[in-house]
C-alpha cells in the first residue's frame, strides 16, 4: 500500500494511491483509517513529506562501495564498521516531491545521496533487531543532500547536511515491502548516474532502527536514512534530481539557487 | 518580563510571572497578548519548557575557562576562535522545570553545561548582528547535559548530547535584560560549584544570532544555548541540579536513573 500526504484544496490530507489517483483517508496512517469516498488524480495534488518526523535521523555509511568516499570526507575514519547515526536536521530540513533543493551561495559542492528511508510506525525504544521489524510503518525515497566540499567534516553537520529543504523525502510510503530485495536509480535530467541494491547494505534496516531505540524514544512518522550507495557527485542549480526505487515510486526534485 | 509556559488543570497555557504568581495571557508570546484575568500561584502549575523550537541549536564553545575542556573532548580541536553550531537535539531533548535528567546506563560520565540560552521572537534569515537582537525575544537558563566518558568526540552528537531531556530550558523567558550583564551560578543539592559572568563571552549572543541565520531560518520560539563556561563535573543519580541566572531565574532538574 502507497500512503501519501498532499495538499488539495488548500487543505492537507492523507490518501492511499492507486495508480495515478489518491483516494483521500480519514484517521490515523500508523493505526486506522477509514476511506472519505474524495479521490484526486495524482497530477492535481502537491505531495509532501509523507510524515512530520520528530526525529529525521541517519543510521550512518552502509554500503561497500560508499565507504572510501564517507571516510574522506566525514574526517572520522570507521565509517561502515558500525552503526554511526546522527540527526539530518529539523522539520525545515524535510521536504517532498518537487520541493527545491535550495543552494546558498556559500556552499562550494552540493551533492545527491541517494537512499532508502525508514518510516517509523510505532513508538519504540530499546526494541531488538527481532522486535524492530514490527515498528517499522513502511519506506521512503530520499536525497540526504550533502555539501562535500566548504563543510563536511565539520564539527557538526548542521549546515553541511541540514539546510532547508536538504532532505526531501517523498513521494509516498510503501507499506509490506521487503527493503533488502529493493533497486534504487539515481536520475539527474533523466540521465542515470547510478544505480545499486538495497540488499547490499552492511547494517539491515531493523538492526538500524534497534541500535537507535536504545538510546532515543523513536516515533510513529520518525525518518531514518539508511545510507548512500556508490560514489557520489555534484548537483548543479537547474537540475531535476530523481530517486527512483523499486516498489515504492520516483522522488523528483529540482535544484535552485537560493534568491540572497 | 517573564513569560511561562506552563500547566495547569490539564491545559497548556502562557502566562507572565509576577512575584510568586503567574497572570495567564492569551494571544501570541511573539506578537501580542491580552491578559484572561486569571492568575495561579507558581507552587501550583507545572512550569514547562518555555518554548516549542523548531530548532535547538548551541553556538559552540564560548568562554576562555572552557576552551582547554572543549578541545580535549570534542575530537576537533579548534573549539571558541569561531562559531561553531551543532543541533543540540529534537523536541525529545528539549524538557522545562524540574523535569528529570535520565541517565541510561550505557552513560558513563554525564556533566552539567550550565548555559545562557538565547529565546528568537521572530523569523530571521541573514540578519547581521545588528539587526539580530531585535530578533531576539529574551533568555533563558539551559543545561547542556553532556556525555563526556563514553561519547564524546563520537562522529556525531546524537547521544552524547541528544538524548531524552537532556536538554533543561527555564524556568522562563526573561524579556528586556542584557547578556552581556548576566552572572550565573550552578549549584549541585544547593552547593555552588561553579559560577560565571556571561559578560566573558567569546561570542555575542547577536553575533552567533546572525552567523546560524545566515545558512537557517530562524523561527520564533527557537532556542540558542550560548556555550558553557568553566571546567564542568559529572552529575550522578540523585543529584538535584541548580542553574541560576541573574535578573532570570533558576532551572532545576533533578538526575534519575533510567529504568530499564
Amino acid at each position: 500500500m502507497k500512503l501519501a500526504r498532499f495538499k488539495v484544496e488548500g487543505r492537507v490530507r492523507h490518501g492511499v494511491v492507486q495508480g495515478n489517483r489518491v483516494k483521500e483517508i480519514q484517521g490515523s496512517i500508523y493505526r486506522k483509517f477509514t476511506y472519505t469516498g474524495n479521490t484526486y488524480p495524482l497530477s492535481r495534488v502537491k505531495l509532501m513529506a509523507p510524515t512530520v518526523p520528530v526525529h529525521f535521523m541517519a543510521g550512518g555509511a552502509n554500503y561497500p562501495d560508499h565507504l572510501a568516499q564517507a571516510d574522506a570526507t566525514s574526517g572520522r575514519p570507521g565509517a561502515g564498521q558500525s552503526i554511526r547515526p546522527w540527526s539530518k536536521g529539523s522539520l525545515d530540513t524535510v521536504c517532498g516531491y518537487d520541493d527545491p533543493i535550495i543552494i546558498p551561495p556559500e556552499a562550494k559542492e552540493v551533492h545527491w545521496e541517494a537512499e532508502l528511508v525508514i518510516v517509523i510506525g510505532r513508538q519504540c525504544h530499546r526494541v531488538s533487531p527481532e522486535e524492530a521489524e514490527k515498528h517499522i510503518l513502511g519506506y521512503t525515497c530520499g536525497n540526504d543532500v550533502s555539501e562535500k566540499s566548504a563543510w563536511e567534516g565539520e564539527f557538526s553537520n548542521w549546515r553541511a547536511k541540514g539546510m532547508t529543504n536538504w532532505g526531501p523525502v517523498g513521494p509516498w510510503v510503501a507499506t509490506g515491502i521487503d527493503p533488502t530485495k529493493l533497486k534504487g536509480t539515481l536520475r539527474i535530467n533523466g540521465k542515470v548516474e547510478h544505480q545499486w541494491d538495497c540488499g547490499e547494505m552492511i547494517h539491515s534496516c531493523p538492526s538500524i532502527v534497534s541500535f537507535i531505540s536504545t538510546y532515543y524514544t523513536l516515533h510513529p512518522g520518525d525518518l531514518i536514512l539508511t545510507g548512500a550507495s556508490g560514489v557520489t557527485t555534484p548537483m548543479h542549480v537547474g537540475d531535476v534530481v530523481e530517486v527512483e526505487i523499486s516498489e515504492i515510486g520516483t522522488l523528483r526534485n529540482p535544484v535552485v539557487a537560493e534568491k540572497v
